[in-house]
């Protein structure tokens, strides 16, 4: 961190503030990050090395790869408590963020300890908001196990939690110390995971590089059949890439049309109205559908390319035949949208493939129209 | 806000991200803010302007100042809710801050609209909190109506709340849009108040001004009369600058001895064991006595410097004849202390008058012999 001047205008009876703040973090990749031959010059092992650690891992990853993470910790002699989440929409709540640092401050963490969040976008969100108010600030670590959360909740500063019936609407931009991927952790992956995982690298693509689109029109296979090989690591990196430069224009949102919304416009109410039985990755794919349709009959996209974008979500496809909200309701939840991006729609469309734009119009028939075209695909329920 | 970079380093898979962010704000010194030869041109209302407000003022400075603030808003034709706030140690909780999002959140409040928080630094605390987290920043503006919210909470970026038992335990560090001083609403403030605004007075000027500690000395009496002047108002501009110059070096505490801690370590066990009874600035001010014994006693401090810190403490008082915690209690919230300064005790003492300095030694002994003396003076219960 660097910083500051005051300057004192005595005259004018004002004093003015003005400071700069430098944050730095690391995105690190690397295969087996717990194995033993890792053991020695761990990048994660160097910044741990002499802080209590709170670890807290997602029961599910806990169930596959619990032992090996406590093993790691202990072998290297951390001083470390270990807890398992819950992780689910449901209880992406101020309540578990509060039972959390209930928790952290019975077992003494320090303003110096490190919280350490491994699973899911839920777990990396709860943990770094609870990191983020706990003793007004206390480092955190993100160690992402899904597709997901590699190349969106990871590599980012967003932490926060649903409030009411509204998802992160509570929650705050807090840097973490460093980030660790390990594809290693994608290999116990369920199908609906993968697919959300895949409807979150489409959306990079589409907005921003037509080749990464190619990359998963190729070899999206290979991730559905649990298949981790270079190619599916270059798609990944690549997609963290792509967002990180995305989000470090702007990190702490001051400017609220970003391209990275899209896809988020109409999922909220998707999962929303689910009542969180759409995963956020599939409402993300559904949302792509609606938008995808919308420039096309706005003339925005052409014919041959929202034919791709089709055709690709349909051999992806749904981990059901999820029953959708009518167009109405989502028409309606777009006033929650504008409160939330301070009075503008802000609505991504896809121009071509590859490259996005914005639009603040959007009617319900628009939106009717979309509804009726893919519910016609049989890929989901008609409501 | 500026930004950022990133630098690739394709060759070990590390994505590093560096971000730069820059927050200003003004605090400005206003008399009569609210008073109707002051709406034109008026540096609130150009803020304002445009924006939705949510107005959540202390329920005391309802009573004597809420029709003139409603008129002020009403006539200027602002687009405003406000709200009372019971602002007490007590309500300082995260219930509150939920229940002020929950109410926000309701009133449709937008990631532009505005926070206004008007009272001392528990409601600007409480408010900063809320509107921190509130679709995870809106911007807040803090109008502190007493003297410790101006020279303490107000000149900050520190909010935060109680937690179980442990006083401001979570919060964060959150630049507010702007603040505004304004000594007329001083004039209804209690002895009590005027006390903590006192001790909190002394708190800056022995750490880091003379001049403000003998300015003190002169004319505490005024403030004890409600006799705001032009002296009165220049002891508490002083005051603010000086905070604001020493916050800015490290706004956002990266470094956790600070001078400004002076009065703030045995303070908050004070206060808890006499379950509030004990207000903020006069926990500052036994604070103070019980860690200028310490420094006499180690023989940083001469004779006549404390005796003087004595004698001006005596003059001022306190609002009752409390009843102190042992020794041995405040030896042992010591170890709290130590956990939310990262492991180090950094305890404030003063050398002289106008300097200070850190130690990380301090017996029960010393304490104990603290205690005695203040004791002694018959200005508290012996326990």
């Amino acid at each position: 961190m660097k910083f500051s001047e005051i300057k004192k205008k005595h005259q004018n009876n004002i004093l003015n503030i003005k400071q700069t703040v430098e944050a730095s973090y690391s995105v690190h990749f690397i295969k087996g990050l717990f194995k033993k031959n890792n053991h020695n010059e761990n990048p994660l092992l160097m910044l741990c090395k002499g802080n209590k650690l709170i670890i807290v891992v997602d029961e599910n990853v806990y169930k596959k790869f619990g032992r090996e993470i406590e093993q790691f910790f202990s072998m290297n002699g951390c001083n470390f408590i270990l807890h398992k989440l819950n992780a689910s929409e449901k209880n992406k709540t101020i309540s578990s963020v509060i039972r959390l640092c209930d928790m952290a401050k019975k077992n003494r963490i320090q303003r110096n300890s490190i919280f350490i969040a491994i699973g899911g976008g839920i777990t990396l969100d709860i943990v770094g908001f609870a990191a983020s108010i706990f003793r007004r600030r206390t480092p955190y670590i993100k160690i992402p196990t899904t597709i997901v959360g590699i190349i969106d909740a990871g590599v980012g500063v967003k932490v926060g939690i649903n409030f009411g019936k509204s998802k992160n609407f509570l929650g705050g931009y807090y840097p973490p110390l460093a980030v660790f991927n390990d594809q290693s952790f994608l290999k116990t992956l369920t199908a609906k995971e993968i697919r959300c995982g895949l409807y979150e690298l489409i959306k990079i693509a589409l907005i921003k590089d037509p080749s990464l689109y190619y990359l998963i029109e190729r070899y999206y296979r290979d991730l559905m059949e649990n298949d981790f090989n270079k190619r599916t690591e270059e798609m990944i990196f690549l997609a963290a890439s792509l967002l990180i430069k995305e989000l470090t224009v702007d990190l702490l949102e001051s400017n609220l049309q970003r391209l990275v919304d899209f896809g988020h416009t109409f999922s909220p109410c998707l999962e929303m109205k689910s009542e969180n039985e759409i995963p956020h990755g599939e409402a993300v794919g559904i949302d792509i559908l609606i938008s995808s349709h919308i420039a096309f009959k706005k003339n925005l996209l052409s014919q041959a390319d929202f034919d791709s974008i089709f055709s690709l979500i349909k051999s992806i496809g749904f981990s059901k035949k999820y029953s959708l909200p009518k167009a109405k309701q989502l028409y309606s939840s777009l006033d929650d949208i504008r409160c939330h991006r301070a009075g503008s729609l802000n609505l991504v469309l896809p121009n071509r493939i590859g490259a996005g734009n914005f639009t603040n119009y959007c009617s319900v028939e628009e939106i009717k129209h979309a509804m009726d075209f893919i519910c016609d695909s049989e890929m989901f329920q008609r409501n």
